[in-house]
């Protein structure tokens, strides 16, 4: 692409710099940045640069929080001695969208995968084996994607976790093999994890 | 969705605020963003902020360029008696990929639709119709999309220009009816720019 003004490129790069997104989609979505009021734009780069001195990782469980520790960690409503273990924080979203479920979460952000080289040290995983070590969960709810990666992660967890005398569970499988949790609907995922089961290693 | 960071939602109205993301792309290429380090997105930040006071729309011919006048309006080897009317930048950036059409642009900067509110006052088409009436051009190549949109726009500048003795074609239809200039092969758009014909109104 031969784009005629270097500034409209270098916006162009930006936005095909992100995952899914092409040149032309870019050039696409840049038009459009152009039409609007230069407010618009100085508001959508504040943003984007505030982003990161706003949102943090809980250092409890790893969810995104505007927090030091997110508001599920802080809510002393809810059981802290269930964990459900996630990939992502979109799987937090999609499991507390059922408005079912009253313990805590575990985020790893990310899953072992080593085709994209993605490794246990890769992953927020220990302090989580540290809270099981020290007595203070009774169930932990493995609710990763039934994928081969998912099932390479649940086995190391338990690996990591049988000793600990904690219950290991695993989301009952009403979702479609090979299919992603933050993409089941509401009540596939509430049943899920009601009916969840003992993980089987 | 129940984001957990407002900060975050904000980003990712912002990016679901472009056309053809939705809230779940946005907020898929908000988190990539959340991974990145802090000054790749002050600098993406900044491009944002920067974009419209670089980019600018040629006077002359309405393409976007970082001069007042673009590098083709400013070119003296191109002919700017043959005047190739288009609807949006994509289309020149494609024509010009053919690398073989030697005049000038002239950038509607929509085309139109009174399905979507857009009528004649809102594009960039008098400049045209004075460097007519002024006798700057012999010939204009009409080369809008072959949709009904592309067709009711061709009539309008024919109706205001055929009186200026100005020679009116459009390019050769190889294009399928229906399709979009921009996305044509460029031998097919190389060889219907060649071929072009006397517009027939
Ligand atoms: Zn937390
Ligand atoms: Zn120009």
């Amino acid at each position: 692409m031969n784009i005629p003004s270097k500034y409209l490129e270098e916006a162009v790069e930006q936005f095909s710099s992100l995952p899914g997104i092409g040149k032309r989609t870019a050039l696409r979505l840049v038009l459009n940045l152009l039409k609007r009021e230069p407010d618009e734009l100085e508001r959508f780069g504040d943003i984007l640069q505030q982003l990161k001195s706003h949102v943090q990782s809980c250092s409890s469980c790893g969810n995104i929080s505007d927090t030091a520790i997110c508001s599920i960690c802080s809510n002393e409503k809810r059981n802290h001695r269930l964990i459900c273990v996630v990939e992502d924080i979109r799987d937090v979203m999609a499991i507390e969208s059922t408005g079912t479920y009253q313990g805590i979460y575990h985020v790893l952000g990310g899953i072992i995968s080593p085709m994209d080289g993605i490794g246990p040290n890769d992953l927020f995983i220990q302090p989580l084996v540290d809270k099981c070590a020290a007595g203070q969960a009774d169930e932990i709810i493995l609710a990763l994607s039934p994928t081969m990666e998912g099932d390479t992660t649940n086995f190391f967890l338990y690996k990591k976790l049988h000793a600990t005398n904690v219950q290991i569970t695993a989301l009952s499988r009403g979702i479609a093999v090979g299919s992603e949790i933050q993409y089941a609907d509401e009540i596939t995922l509430s049943r899920s994890i009601q009916q969840r089961i003992p993980f089987q290693s």
